[in-house]
């Protein structure tokens, strides 16, 4: 089941596999760390927008026994790759795989009947930086195919009344992204800022967003990821297995 | 020079003192991180705005040598007592306290000529919670004289060209006061979430921005108050002496 330009990688948790492509987009810590974040509900249907190889269904089927996942991906390569995943996981009744562009995925997903969506979208606007040459890792960690406010826009329609939306992102991008959730009803709710270090500036923050909340935002602890040079943090070890590589 | 309902306070820096209301507003540990946390250059020209007892130009004139400090109050007795607290320092050559309403603060200091204006406003807005009922308090605590918009426009209009704007927020309200901010032109630059402890949601944040800059946020390390119940961070005690109290 996996290619000769492939990789099985271990996810570390329950014996979950994944399929990796040896060159080109590899999953990285931000995508457990999303996984763990959200407020997850035992019969949340969730859609996971731009999943890639299906990390982070993978990774959630493992929060609650009676999920649905749908996992939205553009490129047929990594669709198909990580359906194997999934089938590699004996998860095909929990986590689906779904070929399409997040622009108009509520219309075959249907809209305001999901719970639950997840995004870790590219970073990058195409203003920034170099996109990546190999075509799939750009599409990734660029917005190639579509900008940050296409994702947030997405989610509102998928979302049910009370829906909740979690995603990560640079907190450089803090500002606009809190202004894109807001704009489009979802109220910023619970932000925690990811320190490489404890004394370092935070590169990334985790925000969960729901539909119709009122402006009551929560900041939790900081996530600090390393206690020291090559040691996970006490909290990352947890998710992540004492000998976990963070896969970058 | 201190009155028989007052005390005489020390801010545990430089051997400087705070003359305050035995009962009534006494300063916190919120304006001490406020006047640490502000980027400070040798010849600014401060505004601090709802000054109180004078307690940030204080604490700010012991940052830099040649600083300039304008502290503005509404209230006349405590801007009378702020007046007394600088004499008794003997600071009246860099501290000026002003009697006046933020809203229209710039037509007596000047618009557009101060490179660093400060704000510890009022958390509660008058919606929330009954308003304390000894009047001083009230109007340091909630939004009595004027909005966290008000403040916000203040800074706008005293700022220079790529003056900076520091203040210190309940982090509940950091959507609306960075969408604030924004919307008059200033661009947060720096944000610090103060968290009492490293496992509890952030209470505070302080944000500075600042006027015509590009947009690139950074969240500083988190600021832990307390190592242990009653005993201060390594940060704090840096600040505020070994035996410091949080004046509260």
């Amino acid at each position: 089941m996996v290619h000769e330009d492939e990789t099985l990688d271990d996810l570390l948790i329950n014996n979950l596999k994944v399929i990796q492509k040896k060159k080109g987009f590899r999953f990285t810590l931000d995508s457990v760390l999303l996984a763990h974040f959200a407020t997850v509900k035992e019969e949340d249907r969730v859609v996971d927008l731009g999943t890639g190889t299906g990390v982070i269904p993978l990774l959630l089927s493992t929060r609650a026994r009676k999920l649905l996942i749908w996992g939205v991906e553009i490129q047929e390569e990594i669709a198909e790759m990580a359906e194997r995943s999934v089938r590699l996981n004996g998860l095909e009744n929990s986590i689906f795989i779904r070929r399409g562009d997040v622009r108009d995925i509520h219309k075959t997903l249907g809209g305001g009947i999901h719970t639950l969506v997840k995004a870790n979208p590219p970073y990058w606007t195409l203003q920034e930086g170099k996109p990546s040459q190999l075509e799939a890792r750009a599409v990734s960690r660029h917005e190639v195919n579509c900008a940050l406010e296409d994702i947030v826009a997405s989610a509102a329609k998928l979302l049910n009344y009370q829906g909740r939306f979690a995603l990560i992102h640079r907190s450089e991008r803090l500002c606009d992204l809190l202004k894109l959730l807001r704009g489009h009803g979802l109220e910023p709710r619970r932000l925690r800022f990811v320190h490489s270090f404890l004394a370092k500036n935070a590169k990334h923050v985790l925000v969960e967003a729901r539909r119709n909340a009122p402006a009551e935002l929560k900041v939790l602890p900081p996530l600090v990821v390393y206690d020291r040079p090559g040691k996970y943090g006490k909290e990352v070890l947890k998710w992540y297995g004492k000998e976990g590589e963070d896969g970058k």
